[in-house]
Order: C-alpha cells, then structure tokens, then sequence
C-alpha cells in the first residue's frame, strides 16, 4: 500500500540534500576526531564547521553562536541547566515542551528553584503582560516557544524580548517546530538561548542545536572537554551533522523556505476543509497566526488511538497529542493548559515531501474512520 | 600520501558493516519516529530494538538493560547525575575521564556533594582496598574504568564489585575504551551502570549506551517524554543506531572480538618495539594487564604538538594526553595522578583497519622526527 504521512511534527523523512552529504560522508568521511589536530582531525574540523556555517545561515546566528547537540531535547534541558546558576525563580508557558517543563519541576523537586507557570488563553497564547507580572528580581529564565508543537500558535516572542529588555532573565525559545518553516533572524531578536531539532527540519534524528546570543556564558550539561567552545563535551556526531548542514544550506538557498512554507499552508488549508467537512470535529490554536504545517483537531466521541489506527490502516499516517508515545495514553497537557477536551486531538502535519495525494488519502480515509468508530461506540 | 591511523583510541573508522547498514536507512529509511504508533513509527521502532539487541549482546546484557545515548560522555554525565539522589558522596579514581571528574567537581562546586579522589600507583591502578577506604554510609556512587583511555591499565573491577557486594552505591564503569576490544558480560558482573561509546569500536560518532542494571531507577538527565523506557528523552538516533548496532553484531560474531584483539595486541607489541628503540622514550602504563590496542609513552626533551605534527607531516595520525583538544595545551590529568612526566606524552592506539604498513610508517617517521625536534631544542 502507497503510505501518505502525514506526521512531520513529529519527524520529518531525510532530505535528499541531507542523504547525499551523510552518503559521501560513509563513503569517504572525513571520520577523524574533529579535536585532534592531525590531519584526519583537522579535516573533520573543516566539516564541523562548514555544517555550523550552514546551520547559522538559516537561523541568521553566527558561527560560534551555535552549539551543535544530540537533538531539541538536550538543547532545551542544556538551556534549563545552563541558566539556573542565575537566580532562584523560572518563568515558564504552560504549553511549552515537556522537555523544558519537566526541567523545571526536576529543579523544584530538587528544592533549588521556584517556578511560576505561565497561563494561555483558548488559542494557546502566553500574554506577555503574564510573563511580566510572574518576573521577580530573582528570575534566572524565561521560556517561551516560537509556536507550538501541538497545535502551532505562535507566541508573542518579540514583545517577550521587549518584556525582558530591562531584566537580566535570560529567554530560551523552543524553535524545535518553526525553524525551517517560519524565518527566523535571531541575530538582534534580543532571543539569549534558542533550541532547535536537526530531524524535524528533514536533517537526521541525533541532531540539533542550541544557540547562545554572543557573549553569553552558560554550565555546560555534557562536561569532560572543550569541544564546542567549552560549551558542550562529547565527540560531535559529525555525519548526522553534514547531514544537519546540507539540510540547511537547502532551506537557507533563496526563496526555498518561504516557498515550501506557502505550499505547507495550502496543503493544510487543504486538510482544513477535510475536517471541517466532518460532524464533531473542531478545530485548535489560533486559526491565523500559526505555523504553516500543522493543524489540530478535537473529534468528539472517539478515542485518538482508534483513529490513528484506523488512519494507518488507510495507509495514513499521523499523530496525537493526547497519546505522546506509543507506551502512554495520556491527556495532552498543551490542551489541557487551552482548556480545550484534552483526551480527543487529531494533529495533521505536512513538510517538505508532502503531496497532494496525501491529503487525498486522508480524504478518503478520516470520514469513514470516524464513523466506524461513532457506530461502534453508540 | 597514504596515511596511516594510529588514534584508534580518538575514534576509529566506520567499519564496513556499520556504513552498510547506515547505507540503506539513507536510502529507504525506517526514518519514521519510533515513539509513534504508526506504521512509520513501528517499522522504526522495531529497526531500534534491533540494535539494541545487537548492543546488549556484545556486551553481555538484556535488551532493556541498554539506554542509547548519544555517547559515552551522555551516558557518564547521566549515570552521574542519575545517581546523586542516593547520598552525598561520591568515590571517583583519579585517573577516571574527565566526564566523570567534572561531573563529580561540578556537584562538590554546587555544595550538594562531598567527593573522595582515590589516588594510583604508577602504573595507573586504583587499589581496591583504597576504594574500600573511602566509602562512606552515604556513599552514592563509585567510579572506576574498566580500563584507562590514555595509558591503557586495566582497574579490578571485579575486586571493586566484592568491596561494594554489601554497600548500597551503585558501581559505574566506564568502558568507553574496552568495548570491543575486551571480552565484557554486564549480567552477573555485579557492575550497576556501563558506559559505552559508538565511534571507538567502529560504530558512528553521535551514539553511545549507559548500560543500567535491571531493576535500578536513575533520574534521568534528559527528561521530556518516555523514549527508552522513561530513562532518555528526545528522538532516538536512528541511523546512528542503526550503524551501532551492525558495528556491535560484527564484534560479537564467534570469535571476532578475540580475533581482533589479537592482531592488535601483535601490533601494539610492533609499535612498543619501534619505541623502546629511541632513547629517552619510556612506556607508561601496566606493561601486562592492559587494553591490547593503545601503548603510551612518554618522550623526553619534546613537546607533544611537535611530535604529532612532525609524525602527521610523515602520514602518521597519533595523539598526546598532554594535548587534550585542538584548543588546549595542557599537561595529563591521567599522567599527572600516576606521578608520571604529564607534559610529553605520546599515545600510540590501533584498531580494526591498521595494518603492519602503518607501524612501517610510525616506524619510519618517529625516530627522525624526535631526532629533529631534540636538535632544534639543544
């Protein structure tokens, strides 16, 4: 069966440009160990650093302000952990990833810091005057994604900087979700500290980055050497990471990213009249100022797994905020947070090889789904 | 100019199995998520549990005792951190690598831990009995190598698992530099927690094992969802595992470990011939029980860089304890423990693709280089 997939929120399939830079890399390295300094090291090096100048484009950083990680989760907790020895108190949004969140309680736990969560409203929106309203002298960080992971609002990033322009907390921005589909400048964006993933932007899974405004010192999470400006120790994942450049450097050509973005809308305008065809389903998020690849749903009367199920069986592919992995059935603490039934998401997520064929699949597919599964229930 | 690779103990190569392998996922994948329920996500996970099994049978334990990590630096960091809640004390050999040190130094800066140093002889041994000193009730973790990373002297493990039969801190080796080359059974060993790295045995940089006794609880360092069974956030490396996986499965055919292990203890033996026939060259390290692939020596009268450089200049890749990174210069903190010269050492490592033609070189190269540098200096 011809598969659509239709769940690049949570991992994008390989570019081509990715593929071909990680094959010539198993082909001919360079495999050395880019902290040495012999031949094979410094031509490793040469490759590190040409991966780094791709990836800096299309954030709009500079070379060294990109430290190269295992993924958008170390990114976050590295940020969380780096920024700590700042002050005793956090600002954190009830809808930012579980991976900052859980950071933070871990601190709590710990007896080392306190936390204020800041609320959304029924969109998902974190209002800056709440994040200035929770700020205490004492407050370390502040964090805030660029637009959501579950149900894609954006936040108010830039009037958080403003919030944050008299005050020494630090802001980490989860970037995890836009970079690659929203431009993003963070070169005078008065953004400390933004995270980002290598696979949700069709480079490998293993890869990602935090970036560190220019100047800024942070504890290192992974210690034991230099590697990275000191800022984080580890023999780098050199061949996930050509692949994370070439990703990049794609994304960065002109006009690339914004015109696969402009495809993504329509193909989830596209999605959109699919669901809105349907009885008991309703849309989540704010329906303007969101990203443009992914959508989420509440459908009423079905449980999500039933629906994935029955989707894959259709040959679609897709995913749940309300079943984060495969081992849990949990409510999703994003819609919760929104106030919106958090135990019936539906999330459709489009990105770069999606055609619209899949979106036919998930044409024919949801309708009957949903209705097998109303039947049987009632 | 052909060159010839003596920093196996840096990292080695791709082994052959191990690009083939990464080979096909570049060309078909599974690259779906493996925390999903789809068929992208299944395919992948099975694809994981794959190389899981493939990495817990060569090192002698079950598939659920492997945590996959993005490295051997991840994994002593977590095992660190995971293992704090259990006392305030923490007993780490002084030759231990710099992950476990800092991560240790860093907990004792924080004011929550108190940590003892347990010293070596000058062969690089921590003494049983010393650790047996050291503990306290509130011990939380001990430290100990299976084997050093710059000079190559095996610990007594074993001796050190009786010591703390009947003490409740948990045991961590490191065993970044012994796998693959050294026969090693995690079940029954009475070790708690295993480190392991990807690249040093022929695998891809970017992928490594914390190896955690089944039953033991550890707060994780990456927190965030539930991947590896609650014990390591964020997207798995699939095709780093991939390859890990082909790399462990070759090591762990019959007799391959053994076999390899021989040839390289046969070159080592080459290369401890071609130094031990250029004065002022002595050898560090236990001369018997030691890892059969890295010799260390220490060079009177020479500053390692221009060793390194002058053998590189010769086709010859090595590398010096004394010049940790590309970026410091600084004396051994290994060599330093053992009362040893730590300003000019020189480490000579082999691994599954050197070849007698590479001692030829190091053989050709070195005697002349040090003749050059001592009349330089003279």
């Amino acid at each position: 069966m011809t598969r659509h997939y239709l769940d690049h929120a949570s991992t994008s399939p390989l570019r081509p440009e990715a593929a071909a830079s990680m094959g010539a890399w198993l082909a001919s390295g360079p495999w050395g160990d880019p902290g040495r300094i012999h031949t094979e090291g410094m031509t490793a090096r040469a490759a590190l650093e040409d991966a780094r100048d791709q990836l800096a484009a299309l954030v709009g950083a500079r070379n060294r302000e990109v430290v190269f990680t295992s993924g958008a989760t170390e990114a976050l907790v590295a940020a969380v952990h780096g920024a700590v020895g700042r002050g005793r108190h956090l600002v954190v949004g009830a809808v930012e990833h579980s991976a900052v969140r859980q950071a933070a309680a871990a601190l709590v736990d710990a007896g080392t810091h306190e936390l204020d969560v800041v609320g959304v409203d029924h969109l998902g929106h974190v209002d800056p005057a709440g994040i200035a309203a929770a700020l205490r002298p004492d407050t370390a960080l502040v964090a805030l994604q660029w637009a959501n992971h579950e149900v894609g609002t954006r936040q108010p990033v830039a009037a958080v900087t403003q919030v944050l322009a008299d005050h020494p907390a630090l802001l980490l921005v989860d970037a995890a979700q836009a970079v690659g589909r929203d431009p993003i400048t963070f070169g005078g964006s008065g953004i400390d500290l933004l995270a980002l993933s290598g696979h949700k932007l069709g480079g490998p899974p293993g890869t990602g980055a935090l970036v560190v405004r220019r100047g800024l010192r942070l504890d290192p999470l992974l210690v034991g050497d230099d590697r990275e400006r000191a800022r984080r120790a580890g023999m780098e994942n050199l061949v996930g990471l050509v692949g994370l450049g070439a990703a990049a450097s794609a994304l960065a050509s002109p006009g690339r990213l914004e015109a696969e973005a402009a495809e993504q809308r329509r193909l989830s305008a596209r999605i959109t009249s699919v669901l809105e065809g349907i009885a008991g389903v309703r849309s989540v998020g704010d329906p303007a100022d969101r990203l443009p690849h992914l959508t989420c749903w509440v459908v009423d009367d079905v449980e999500p797994q039933a629906v994935l199920l029955g989707l894959d069986r259709g040959g679609v592919a897709a995913h749940s905020g309300s079943a984060c992995s495969s081992e849990e059935l949990a409510p999703s603490p994003v819609l919760e947070a929104m106030g919106v039934d958090a135990h019936h998401s539906l999330r459709l997520s489009v990105g770069w090889s999606t055609t619209d064929a899949d979106v036919d699949a998930l044409a024919a597919a949801l309708a009957p789904t949903i209705a097998d599964l109303r039947a049987l229930a009632s």
